[in-house]
């Protein structure tokens, strides 16, 4: 079941430049950890903006949330879902390549 | 390059029901060339609405354009396009498989 | 796996009232076998206006798609879907009662 | 008399994580007692957010507005309220379960 | 229990000067009714808009959804409600005088 | 003549609890002169949220800005205001009791 | 006491040049007279737009209503109204001059 | 050539009142030598808001954006601009008095 | 002296083709005269709608609005204004070529 | 292919005044670097605020998200991006003076 998904990150003014980076190296790690997984599908740069567009492949909502709630910049992430179906023009099940290993 | 376009559809009161039958009809024959020459990766329902998201990768704005106005439905369809580059954290170059044939 | 819809219906000028009314007829039936099947766990009139918001149960994101898609009035409504979780602060796992036979 | 009742949390950048947790935990046992007592009757996540969708059955604009004032996160919830009515199509009088004791 | 309404009405184009006035003229009686049951505790026009703020005294939302589902112009009119409570700084538990007879 | 107001109030996190009491302290006295005086018609809590909808009667558009400004909590507050007319539609030309002394 | 409107137009698409030439002329007229009356001090076209950003000096809400109520064009103009009072930082009591005769 | 703007201030939270007081009365007295030399023709408060509606009378875009940016109070402003034509109904070529002197 | 135009065009459902496509070549026609005479300095399709971003170089706001209004298809586009001052961090007074001849 | 951003500056409350100076400086610089390599064809200031309007001519999206990331103040602004095409109505393929050496 798939799931489109819109994240804004924002850091506290206050944050110092170590602990972004910090941040960051973590959640490539589990972000790389998801796609090895074949959880999230694809993620991609919007241009110009600290975010991504994101397409996930879940069993459930309860699964769903709880990868969010996983990610180490959840708290200053701001996440929009959205639930996709089949297209009735796709001319494929499925669009994406397995999961590079 | 890929852009992300989200198309909402919204036909016209007068339209009889036939009159959008042979535009879907066109409408799906074109998503699959699309789809068929690498051009459109994806392409999925909204869930709950006449709209969708899908993925293109093309070489430039005037082409992409082009596209969307050869869609047969193009006058009847709302579309806001967002261009996304690569991001930090892909472990991989390409999400998509390969075009089916 | 839940999901709530906000469903708000418009219909155009030009109807007359027996086709809203044969429209509303065919409507009822539809949710009532909905509700019937366990797929539609509630539904309630947002005061004033001509929109509902309603909880559905369902294992995926075609199933909800073509469940909406099946609504006599689909062409007429605007839905907007928000995917549901379980709660970390509720005390049941199952909010709603059986289906009344 | 049913309330829809959408909640989102902020909590400020200087909070401490004890702090947070203790609130969370008052929040908890506050929440379990609406429950309880069959004010509260269902409380779902919203799916990537701080945030629930939650429903309320009470006598009085009075009585929700202490309910919602007196959660412990109250100062750091912004709130937004829909009155509910008996839908039409309802094809019973209680969508929900008598609270679980 | 009190709620805020806020009525803007929209007639569609083609409906004909006489119709309208006839909607008007219903649409003055039935509000006088409300207003000598002390359902409806006051009504304003918006300046510039035709529109009102009116506040109604109902005991509960089916009361008040068949209240602005009986309006001649409901079709026509877009209504949102806010729920009001009792404000702390309040002097007087009533504002409204008796309605006038 | 009549004015809507909507305040929503918003403290700054900072602010310690005792200075919170005495703004409100000095609010409710303020508020209490007012509808003393017969300026401040009505006011009551927006369901859920720190905000209130109140009625003001004054003579211009000056001695309305001093009231707000006049408010200890001004700097705190976001005000949004309706300048109201007579309603065709109203049976009384007042419908506000007199102030309670 | 002065309110500044901005007033958006919009002719139903059925409506023929010759009417909308009519309505024209006798806005004009109609805005004439409100201007040699000194109630419309100034009145001002938004670059661009079918629209006008406009001040008026008034009595009170139920004139300045029925002067919006008055044009021959009202029920094809949206009209959002904004009370201004006097600014501390002004060095005159009144910008405008009087009306031409 | 005339623009009308919207003006909002908004101070930090952590500026003490001599600071705010001394920023006010700067403004103040650049706002006088605006309008000693008719640029700005006249300002006005938004009943309730510490914002206000102002109108300029330049010759281009750059003097505008220095007027607007030699505001002492300019980085807590923000400002929105709406350019002004002539209207077709205007009676006068000029609505304001000569600047007082 | 430059301004940024966004103008989205939108035809009413009932202009046949042949009426489309005349308005068409008179706009195209309209719009040559205006770069030729060097007023408007470029243009370019928003990718994916039926709108235009370009850049008007005019000595005020009257010859600007007539410009716009003499746009063959104005009553049927909706145009955006936003002023354009130089940048300080511009290294060129003039980044557009002279216009074609 | 060309791209119009839009970006708003905004720095955080406590940077200071040199902090704020030695940023724009090495904006400048960066900026100036984009124009002489004709990548930033054209930039403006937005009247009234501390914004620009810009059109960037790049080779693809992770060039161009490069290019903004590598804005010194980018961290401090907002970017919205907009591709743009060829119109049909352009008379030149080339709006856009050789950038000055």
């Amino acid at each position: 079941m798939l799931f489109l998904a819109r994240m804004d990150v924002r850091f506290p003014e206050s944050m110092d430049a170590q602990t972004k980076a910090d941040y960051q190296a973590q959640e490539k790690s589990y972000s790389a950890d998801l796609q090895r997984r074949g959880v999230l599908k694809g993620i991609w740069r919007v241009v110009g903006e600290y975010a991504n567009y994101s397409i996930y492949d879940v069993d459930g909502h309860d699964e769903l949330h709880a990868i969010f709630q996983g990610f180490p910049m959840f708290p200053y992430m701001k996440v929009q879902v959205t639930p996709l179906a089949q297209h009735p023009n796709a001319t494929a099940d499925e669009f994406f390549a397995p999961p590079s290993t």
